[in-house]
């Protein structure tokens, strides 16, 4: 192989694609990136079996041949030349790259040891254009009620779906559930996708990404933003049917500054340490307030009074202080709304907008 | 105790004082924050034995008294706070902070059980002013050469000392050395200072702060920056006499570009893992050029090689690579100077500026 890029091209390449390399023993060549002349482009490409995120570019092509080099020494290598042309020549196995003023050789491994790459049938995948800023938001929304446990396999995951005709992000873990209606559809889909997949998305994006495509097969998605294509296994098994958990109407509502919440969750949390996060909120509707407590015995205790507007009768819920936050952090509305429906039924939070498109349940802790 | 401060006063003095409060077992009190009325002031302060530092801040004392309480929940607690008035009452080792919306109360202990403060006289103590600027530079240059080593505590501080009539800043782990003179002086001052209290003092010099107060007793250092004092021990012992290990002359010199070289070392450093960071430098007198190498058997090799301008013999010298970037990035200047006496002598690295004050010496490697 022998091809010329510009330093530019192929750092920028690097630093989408060696993130997914993996690390962990076994599989060595999981650790290195793949360089594969494509006509008159470069494939860099990565794969840790479970997610592969590839990027073509522009290259001048003496020579069609490929090799695979550790991605971390390649990355920091070519991170650190400077901003020119530089030549890229495989042989017996090593990778020579030579700039103006520097000359490395590093030593790497045939591509034939490479997994293959994995790829979706555009003819058969069902297909959404998305606006960057739609995803980022739908995705962040709902990524936080995920759960962390990898026995539920399930519940690792975002489950996008149509449902009436709308496409759906909802994601659970069982003490809180978020869902997010991103846009229309006409085709059917029935989707989990790994959260590290779509967080692997997420820091791929650019602020200059306007759009980008997202393909759906039975068993997998692919991810296209401008020259890069993240391509990962789905979740195998049937999310739960979570929409019969979301309350139709609530006993209690109110509606409250998100900003000034925050603030005072976050002093509250504060004391709630020996309560494993949990405070108590309490609506007063008679006086338009609502009061958060928390005690810890060891420690103190903390006591403060936002006003509300509310409607319905008076209650007091015991929440877990870091959903609430984690809720509270990814909206973005000035002003939100809280239902409560008695001391253990969910906790309905939304945003206050023209069309609000975003629901966050909380499962109240029994206190 | 009663007293009303602000918000912003008390946030202050909670982030300047708690970084230097010790969770080590034993002495619980040292994880406490003192609060002492102090006419018409309030004392925040906190001590871990080695270094002590104190705040006073403006207040409304309606009531003089005491109590200590725990740094981490009432830093934190208190930077969530609203900017506006906090009133504090301390009552049976408890205390009760109450704002326009929120009222908590924290458990305390007595100060009694608080360590004495340590403090400096005055009048007897060698005291030298100097501009924050200045602090920064000098403090950051020597530091990166002092010992993590504590089997040698001695060189584990910085050495601050007269000589012919000049202040001096000096530091050594016997692989390296850093000497900065700061200012002229008419007083003797012998002391080594511990790098975590320089540290400290580097953390707590605000984008406005102007000068700073340095005061020396036998065995105690105080800084003071606005409102704040830092109070140290000094290491026991005497400081080796480094200056005969420094080289009058050298024998290969050379300017060279300081970015360039920092980025050209930076590469240098990927390929020099097996030589524990090892690298060479050749200079070439007749090409004026420095070429940098380094070899790993395993992960491949590589070359560069920059423009310098170069006068006496060609030489070639192995030195530690992150030896070689914790000085060049400490120093400021666009060019600097190297000097090189063979394999085995010390290489002597200088800043080109009209008045240099730094020298960084590095021990070659043996190759």
């Amino acid at each position: 192989m022998e091809v010329i890029v510009t330093q530019e091209n192929l750092s920028f390449a690097l630093n989408n694609t060696s993130r997914v390399t993996s690390t962990k023993a076994g599989l060595p060549i999981l650790g290195n990136i793949l360089l594969r002349t494509d006509k008159s482009r470069l494939l860099v490409a990565a794969t840790n079996l479970e997610v592969a995120a590839s990027h073509r570019i522009g290259a001048k092509v003496t020579k069609p041949g490929s090799i695979t080099i550790p991605a971390r020494l390649l990355n920091e290598f070519i991170q650190n030349l400077p901003k020119e042309q530089l030549t890229l020549t495989a042989k017996d196995n090593k990778l020579h790259i030579s700039s103006s003023t520097s000359s490395s050789t590093i030593n790497g491994s045939p591509d034939d040891e490479f997994p293959e790459l994995p790829t979706i049938d555009d003819k058969k995948a069902v297909k959404y254009t998305i606006t960057a800023s739609d995803f980022k938001q739908s995705v962040s929304q709902t990524i936080i009620a995920a759960s962390g446990d990898s026995t539920r396999p399930i519940l690792t995951g975002v489950y996008w779906h149509s449902f009436e005709k709308k496409l759906y992000l909802a994601a659970t873990d069982g003490y809180r559930l978020a869902e997010r209606h991103i846009t229309g559809t006409s085709s059917s889909v029935n989707a989990v996708i790994p959260t590290s997949t779509l967080q692997e998305v997420l820091r791929t994006l650019r602020d200059e990404t306007v759009e980008l495509d997202v393909l759906f097969d039975e068993t997998q998605v692919t991810f296209r933003l401008d020259e890069v294509e993240i391509t990962s296994r789905l979740i195998d098994g049937n999310f739960p049917d979570y929409r019969q958990l979301i309350p139709a109407a609530s006993e209690t509502n109110f509606t409250i500054n998100r900003t000034e919440l925050i603030r005072v969750i976050k002093i509250a949390s504060l004391f709630a340490r020996e309560s494993g996060g949990g405070i108590i909120l309490n609506v007063d509707s008679d006086k338009n307030t609502l009061t958060i407590n928390s005690i810890a015995s060891e420690i103190g205790e903390n006591s403060s009074e936002i006003p509300v507007v509310s409607s319905g009768q008076a209650a007091s819920v015991s929440l877990n202080s870091r959903y609430l936050l984690d809720a509270l952090n990814v909206m973005s509305s000035d002003e939100i709304s809280f239902g409560f429906s008695g001391k253990l039924a969910p906790c309905v939070i939304h945003e206050i907008t023209k069309s609000p498109a975003y629901k966050h349940i909380i499962m109240p802790l029994k206190s």
